[in-house]
């Protein structure tokens, strides 16, 4: 394959979505965030509200992981999954992107053309984000900030068995709050 | 304080050494590797293999934890992380400069004008740099490198109470057997 892939994860609050959005316009390529869900949503036939919520993020504990499941442990998060999985395939097949978040990553771990980036940032910077950008309440935000990172993090670990956010699956790893979302957009422009 | 310092952590075999140099080269600022062990050598008075093998490894288990410790549960490592921290704090405060291992993320994590950097690569590209770069045993180099691991991670933990590699700690994580040396050192370059 000669175009290139970057996939960006990131933690809530850090704005790696704005950053895989600025990367792809200084480079020119598309960028698949929201599209992604409507791809996801076309596929399944599930609503776009509930792809969004339910393609990376999952609750922890045993008795949420059964629920929903039918006699042989299979969920409608499962198909949800699989249904995922075949649209980031074809878009990463397709021509060269920014593919944000859905375990992205993952999913195209046997590309040998896909640069993977983390994005992360201090709690407080997070929280700071996500309540001037995002317009969260601004009571507890780190409430929020710890219920989100526990759930893509069980949904992570639950869809492909590795850690999240653990170092030696992304080959940059970017702490936006000290670097800006500039100057992460340009590391990831320079190493297309 | 207007000069800046870059620390560089690194799992063995990454070439997280040489990208230190390659950066202080392209900058024209000292890089502290072989000449931190000089001078906490000389601070300590302890003998320089001694000082290079024990500022930075240490060996896992409670029973090796406890060896060497005095009455009050003190040891001769506890002395040479009390001088590699005075050392490492006083080059800092002296100017510009990388600083390589030893912690020093940790020890300056009070400093303000820091960037801490993290340098890794897969089992095997290390296992392929250890080999034919520091002359390590062809035979399993892949037990060497869990080896040094285990060793790094348990001297991590003991001395900073923090995890060994958790992302948070570092503002930039690079993949130097996908990046390659070259281009992790101009990263780091043009984050200064």
């Amino acid at each position: 394959m000669s175009h290139r892939i970057i996939t960006i994860s990131r933690e809530f609050g850090s704005g790696g979505r704005t950053v895989g959005r600025m990367a792809a316009e200084k480079l020119g390529i598309p960028c698949y965030d929201q599209e992604l869900i409507d791809r996801i949503s076309a596929e399944t036939g599930l609503m776009k509200p509930y792809v969004e919520e339910k393609s990376e993020n999952i609750e922890g504990g045993w008795l949420s992981f059964m629920a929903g499941r039918d006699f042989y442990g299979h969920s409608m998060q499962d198909d949800l999954f699989l249904a995922q999985s075949k649209v980031i395939r074809e878009l990463a097949e397709k021509g060269s992107c920014i593919l944000v978040g859905r375990c992205s990553d993952y999913i195209l771990k046997d590309f040998d053309n896909v640069l993977t980036v983390f994005i992360h940032a201090s709690m407080d910077k997070r929280a700071e984000r996500i309540v001037n950008q995002y317009g969260e309440r601004a009571e507890d935000p780190f409430a929020r900030l710890r219920d989100k990172d526990k759930k893509r993090k069980a949904y992570y670990q639950l869809y492909t068995d590795r850690e999240w956010g653990a170092m030696g699956n992304y080959h940059l790893a970017l702490d936006s709050g000290i670097l800006g979302l500039e100057r992460c957009a340009d590391i990831i422009v320079s190493l297309y």
